[in-house]
């Protein structure tokens, strides 16, 4: 994969989940991304890579690549220096990003109440509704974002 | 994009549109796949590449990629040497690879009968098919692919 000038470098992402990951991300028709799907590591076996131009990652975007890629890094460029990297940051409570499935539940009832989960597993990935204790499963969370 | 010693590259899709190829490619979870997106081209601009290493398509893919992406070529890659180059063809008639999006269609009775539809735009896609004369769009196409 060639190098970017300006951008973002998610590394490190588990294998086959790079389509994933591209996919809850916001990216405008103007942006160059390349990724690369089962590259060989020496800490993961293989990985996902994803590097994306003149793109600099949300808050909320990094939340959600933490929900599907716990292990991911990500290295932000500048001039075609790494100037930050970091590890992405799968946190206790999941707050306002994940729908709840369960279609009764009070965060679906259109009032005021963002939706909450605690993480009860993080490999495989499992949330627990605080409001109506539904469980979600990695492919729920993913239907969810 | 690195250079790949065996497999299929699949150039000059329009940029874009290198996801939805993709997604209808059989593609195990054994193989390394680069694609880069909005990569400039002198002849279109930008366009996307997919490179799959170990992988030769087979025609019902070439087919599925013509309807998406007709304007793109197919290397096929031996030992890092290009041993075969060709572009993909648009066929005047699209049989048994569309699902008829009209749920009353012949096509989806039960009977033994294959859909099929003729081209009737190239870009943008659209298709009808001959037994119900339901025109499809190419996001039809693609759903129904």
């Amino acid at each position: 994969m060639s190098k970017i000038k300006d951008g973002t470098v998610i590394d490190h992402i588990p294998s086959g989940k790079a389509v994933k990951v591209l996919n809850i991300l916001k990216i405008s028709e103007n942006t160059s991304v390349s990724i690369g799907i089962r590259v060989p590591s020496n800490m993961m076996g293989f990985k996902d890579v994803i590097k994306i131009e003149n793109k600099f990652l949300e808050k909320i975007e990094l939340d959600k690549i933490s929900l599907i890629a716990p292990s991911a890094t990500i290295s932000i460029i500048k001039d075609y220096d790494i100037t930050e990297k970091f590890k992405v940051d799968l946190p206790e409570s999941v707050i306002g990003i994940v729908r709840c499935t369960n279609q009764n539940c009070i965060t679906n009832a259109g009032e005021p109440v963002s939706p909450e989960f605690k993480v009860i597993s993080a490999n495989p990935l499992a949330l627990k509704c605080i409001y109506c204790k539904r469980e979600m499963s990695e492919s729920d969370v993913i239907n969810s974002l």
